[in-house]
């Protein structure tokens, strides 16, 4: 799934370095106050004189503010969604200013459950307050403020981003020109919830978990890799799964009882498993999976219709036909609220056979629909 | 998804026991060799003077010999194909006589990797042989002559029993009058090997798994119930899970970071991963997990319309729509190989939200489907 841009390449946005602001008091959702508490963001392009050319980009379960160019010369992989954030893509850096943070919660950078607990000068562990998506937005709205950035031209984001970018637009309609919200859902499904749970279990099983007491010793990886692969299974569509890898092996043999993979699909998951191991926190992945179980837009406004009464932005609603994990009908159902309260939206149901990934590749049904909504409203912006 | 008949109920099959059948040599597909082997098998109704009465079912990954009525009158559930089985059922009792036996690698009173292995008198553990869905069926055929049977009017199984099935009709033409595959594959999706490989490596994680050596101290609990609740997810289908549970809770607390069961789906799984563990053993999961991936007709024989090219059986061919794991396309790839050798095929994709496990279920359409072909089939061979 991962492109790898070379830094020196036409379209490379180059290096780029993450920032740190950091606010004195943070009030959670749950009523717990924390502070100091720092977010770690990335910036890139320019913001104009007007302040009218910013967009947030907001990122899903496993993602960082990393969201493009490369830290370094050296650097194996660019940001998350590099593809996307450039000169002359969607997202076009030589017209917008783009400001992507690691959500509240997280652990590249921002602080989360294995932050330094000021009251104990220990990591706080499972001492963390729960994190909402209401959260994750009211932490990003001390970002901007010290930005000074009053409007945002888009919030972009996929999966869990995409709850963070229908937030903001409900939480804070007269600082939202515009929504982008892929592969997203107003509530996860009782099979998605089930399947982050069985993620959770498997980092819960783990004995090196301690109940979110490991840092300083070997922390519980075996149930982390094994919780990203379960993730992965969920960000494929079963199509691609079988386009990708179909039946091959990877080795085969029936004289011995080792259990190891002997097909391609179980190599490549452990691959990815281990490999997530080395750059995420075991309770961070806790908090943030429940944080998208709990978002429930319904519950929270009574229903989907009231939900959006006071929302201003436009919409652009994407949702992929090949995601099982967040389903097509979970997008429609959001941009049928939004009509029946004469909200602006345009829905795209791409035809894919990538799943849920879909808006992580070079795609470009994706790209765009993207390009074309945010010149509209930064059109529209700039006549006002 | 379970109901529990009265023993006492009218269509009750009543108290049946287990009955053990050894032999003294059995060659795996793998090339290694054990005896004696114990297949534990329980039969319902009585076999005819023409002895052409006689039903073969073969269970799922899970299930055992015990597949109708009750062990003992304080049974709390009957046999796990109970709604199947018994006096004017599908497979009535009155009329054939059925066999269900546990197979080969499991641990429900048939040879596995929980017996005790002869050379050392200890539990076999990972020493057991790899265990092919060939060797369930040829572990079969020794009991079927042991209990003179010649033909079967029928093998008839969902899910891993509907490969066991297909594999007779091929493997012993000239044993098998019918077969009645119910939500099954000519060869496992990559997505379905990575689901079992996920589930494989929660029991794998368990540091009480111990590289399979757990026989006399406390097994790999934890993670044989995470298998089992990765396994549920798969069972049902995404409508029936929201029908079921939707997003209703057990307990909202924000205010501790638990991680506990928030959600009713998250404790419907629990249970049933915690049930699971007092009747199965985490080795036999992994053996006949592997099993069920490592089943693959086409590269078997090359190609699948070669391998039905022998089959003499007529075929009853039944998926269900809802069901993601053995998903219709895959019925309907072993239908089109069967017509295209010119075989006998019924072929019905039952429209059903209650995705895999709609065979385990009181299904009045599935068992209409099963009760006609079986009648017709019995008439066939009943006038030769």
């Amino acid at each position: 799934m991962e492109s790898a841009p070379s830094i020196s390449g036409e379209k490379s946005f180059g290096l780029v370095k993450t920032n740190y602001f950091t606010f004195e008091r943070f009030a959670f959702r749950s009523g717990r106050i924390l502070g100091p508490v720092t977010l770690a963001y990335e910036t890139y392009g320019t913001l104009n004189n007007k302040k009218n050319n910013a967009i947030l980009i907001a990122h899903a379960l496993s993602g960082s503010a990393h969201a493009a160019g490369f830290h370094t010369e050296h650097d194996q992989y660019p940001g998350w969604w590099d593809l996307y954030i450039g000169p002359g893509k969607p997202f076009d850096t030589e017209r917008y200013f783009i400001i992507s943070s690691n959500v509240i919660g997280g652990c590249s950078g921002s602080t989360g459950p294995s932050s330094i607990n000021p009251e104990t000068g220990k990591p706080f562990g499972l001492d963390f307050p729960m994190v909402t998506i209401q959260d994750m937005v009211n932490a990003q709205l001390q970002l901007l403020q010290h930005l000074g950035i009053e409007k945002l031209l888009s919030i972009a984001g996929g999966s869990m981003g995409g709850m963070q970018a229908v937030k903001w637009a409900i939480a804070y309609p007269g600082m939202v020109n515009s929504v982008i919200a892929i592969a997203t859902s107003a509530s996860l499904s009782a099979q998605g919830i089930a399947l982050n749970e069985v993620g959770r279990q498997a980092i819960m099983n783990d004995p090196n978990w301690n109940n979110g007491n490991y840092y300083g010793s070997k922390g519980p990886d075996a149930g982390l890799s094994l919780a990203r692969m379960i993730g992965h299974i969920t960000y494929l569509s079963e199509t691609h799964m079988h386009e990708k890898f179909g039946r091959r092996f990877q080795e085969e043999d029936l004289s011995t009882s080792s259990f190891k993979n002997a097909f391609m699909v179980e190599s490549y998951l452990h691959y990815q498993g281990d490999k997530f191991v080395d750059r995420f926190d075991a309770n961070s992945y806790l908090y943030i999976s429940k944080a998208i179980d709990y978002f429930d837009l319904k519950k929270d406004y009574g229903n989907l219709h009231d939900a959006f009464a006071d929302v201003s932005a436009n919409f652009l609603v994407i949702s992929f036909t090949s995601d099982w994990l967040y389903p097509s009908a979970q997008s429609k159902e959001i941009v049928q609220a939004l009509r029946a309260n004469g909200k602006n939206v345009m829905y795209t149901d791409i035809e894919t056979d990538m799943g849920h990934d879909t808006f992580l590749i070079d795609y470009e049904p994706l790209k765009k629909n993207i390009s074309n909504f945010l010149k509209r409203e930064f059109e529209r912006i700039s006549k006002e």
